[in-house]
């Protein structure tokens, strides 16, 4: 499927859905395809389904807070670095790239790279939505290894990690990205096609465009977005969603740490929606509670958006004063396994409360 | 030349004299390679003029904060590893290892890396005396690129480091050290014969065993080591020497802080030694003053040595009360060109005293 610039405003819309606040501005990440549209580049994304058992898929992203992201804007050329310089590493040339998130920028960063190195794009990622940690990929949770993996900045420096777990290679890439500026691009989970078809969630891609479209056509037609939203999610891996809070954001709490973007939004109530919502952020919404009772939690999805256009707010976006509806979201069931839950589930974020599906929590 | 334990203990004496206070407790360094001699292993020192211009020459190291290397004791596989890891990257053998400075820990892990490998260790090295950071190296100053190079800790992760600029390297390497713990091992500035023989500071390693044997010697026949030492100098490329304080450590301030150890020592004058001394630290003792005015300041040595035993002192292994002689020495002219000066002279430290050679200043 060759990919438009209608299907990139999609894209950012429904990847910035999925990213649950996360995974950057997908202003700057579409802006970076469109270019490559311009200068006349095809993107090309492909059904896990094609692959091939011995295809060899390098996927590639961006790491670091979005918060620097929208102050740092990259050339597009930092993530063609680090997939290159892998290739070298491993003596194998790449057939395709693929997201390691489907979130706001790195749902186009592989795009980017497909379209410079004309390789086909996977139509799957590693999260199933966003996440702050490169440990947290279902390629890592079902025995892909994340090393070796590659991080460059913008000047063509770069680090090839080894390490022996994928939480070391996160902590020592981390660890490179802070110093490169708090936001650095790499290629990690070199994996076979078969691996793909194992361990990616499928297909997030063209929902996240699907979602965009929907969010569009509702629009233009003058029907309820959130009902459309809710509509089209039962056909999908993501089958259930529904509405969790709305309100007025009367505060928000963030800072970058530890290239981390940290924080907390507090949304006053308004109409039948009583109390105030609190939402936990590191980089990603992870938990939703009111008067201290979990409405949603890690890994299913937390959407704020606006509640009139029902665009999609990620977190360094939210302000106070805005008005915005919340929205739970079932995530695939590869992502709820026991092996899952202990590389993304609560726990692992310091929450005290366990994950208890959206579906079974009281709304 | 092959070393025995009798070369292994005045080295480690002499490597801390010229260590000025930097580059780890030489007692456990002193054990590495002793560990290696108790296994039959050779320790084979060779002149830099022994190098065929196309030999190939990979130093290795330790990289992190001396007081973090106490408590944290390395195997001495980590550098063969970080070594071997280059190898594979640059496609190429190495014939010799080389220390990258002369001073504690990091004139004995060559030894440890050559004994294991069975590789000849050049005697020379890339600071003539052990400075902070990795860019500050001989090497570089003549136009030895330090990348690639390798990271590596006890637990076989590595980061493989290509930056475009040696303060590059020293910036991201130093963040993934200190994410390995603060301590970490390294292989860099691979290079030909050639350029050892037009960049390296030659025979440092010999000179500290000779230091060592002579303050040994002295000591046996109840000479004065201190003018023994003296006597020493004007026959190397460090010419002149000269003893610019006594007193007693009044007061230690010392922190670790960004993976470097931090600190000032005060020092009150005994006997004809009048007013207070203060020497600053960053992992090596940087300038002296005493009322303000300059004694001595970098590149050129400053050694705190014991006042009874001629002993040299580390800087974590000063103490209040310790009574201390403290003497100034020239560096070679290799390391006092404007190019030199540029890498590590005074101004790189944040000091605004102006280089000015020991010879010159008053005493």
């Amino acid at each position: 499927m060759k990919l438009d610039s209608q299907d990139l405003a999609d894209l950012a819309v429904g990847a910035a859905f999925l990213g649950t606040g996360g995974g950057g501005d997908p202003y700057i990440g579409r802006q970076m395809v469109q270019i490559c549209l311009d200068k006349g580049l095809e993107v090309d994304l492909v059904d896990p389904d094609t692959l091939k058992d011995d295809d060899f898929v390098i996927p590639t992203a961006m790491m670091g807070a979005p918060t620097v992201l929208v102050e740092k804007v990259p050339s597009g050329e930092e993530a063609v670095h680090s997939l290159k310089r892998l290739e070298r590493r491993l003596g194998r040339t790449a057939t395709h790239t693929m997201p390691i998130e489907v979130g706001g920028i790195n749902s186009t960063i592989p795009l980017v790279v497909g379209a410079r190195l004309g390789l086909p794009v996977v139509d799957a990622d590693g999260m199933g939505r966003a996440f702050p940690h490169l440990e947290m990929e279902t390629f890592g949770v079902y025995g892909v290894p994340g090393c070796p993996m590659v991080v460059s900045n913008e000047w063509g420096d770069s680090a090839l990690i080894e390490a022996t777990d994928n939480r070391v290679m996160e902590w020592l890439s981390r660890g490179v990205a802070i110093r490169m500026g708090g936001a650095a691009y790499i290629a990690e989970y070199a994996m076979s096609g078969a691996d793909v078809k194992r361990t990616a969630v499928p297909r997030t891609m063209s929902l996240a465009i699907r979602i965009g479209r929907m969010l569009r056509e509702a629009k233009a037609s003058h029907r309820n977005p959130f009902d459309a939203l809710l509509g089209l999610l039962p056909d999908t891996l993501y089958h259930y969603g529904r509405i969790i809070f709305a309100g007025k954001i009367a505060d928000m709490r963030r800072e970058t740490r530890n290239g981390f973007s940290l924080g907390t939004a507090r949304i006053d109530g308004l109409g039948r929606w009583k109390g105030v919502m609190e939402i936990e952020i590191q980089n990603e919404n992870l938990i939703a509670r009111v008067g201290g009772e979990v409405r949603a939690i890690v890994p299913d999805l937390i959407c704020i958006m606006d509640s009139e256009t029902a665009e999609p707010i990620t977190t360094e976006n939210l302000r106070y004063g805005q008005r915005v509806t919340v929205m739970a979201v079932s995530v695939p069931e590869i992502m709820r396994t026991p092996e899952a839950l202990a590389v993304f589930g609560p726990s692992c974020f310091g929450l005290k409360e366990p994950y208890v599906k959206i579906e079974e929590l009281p709304a």
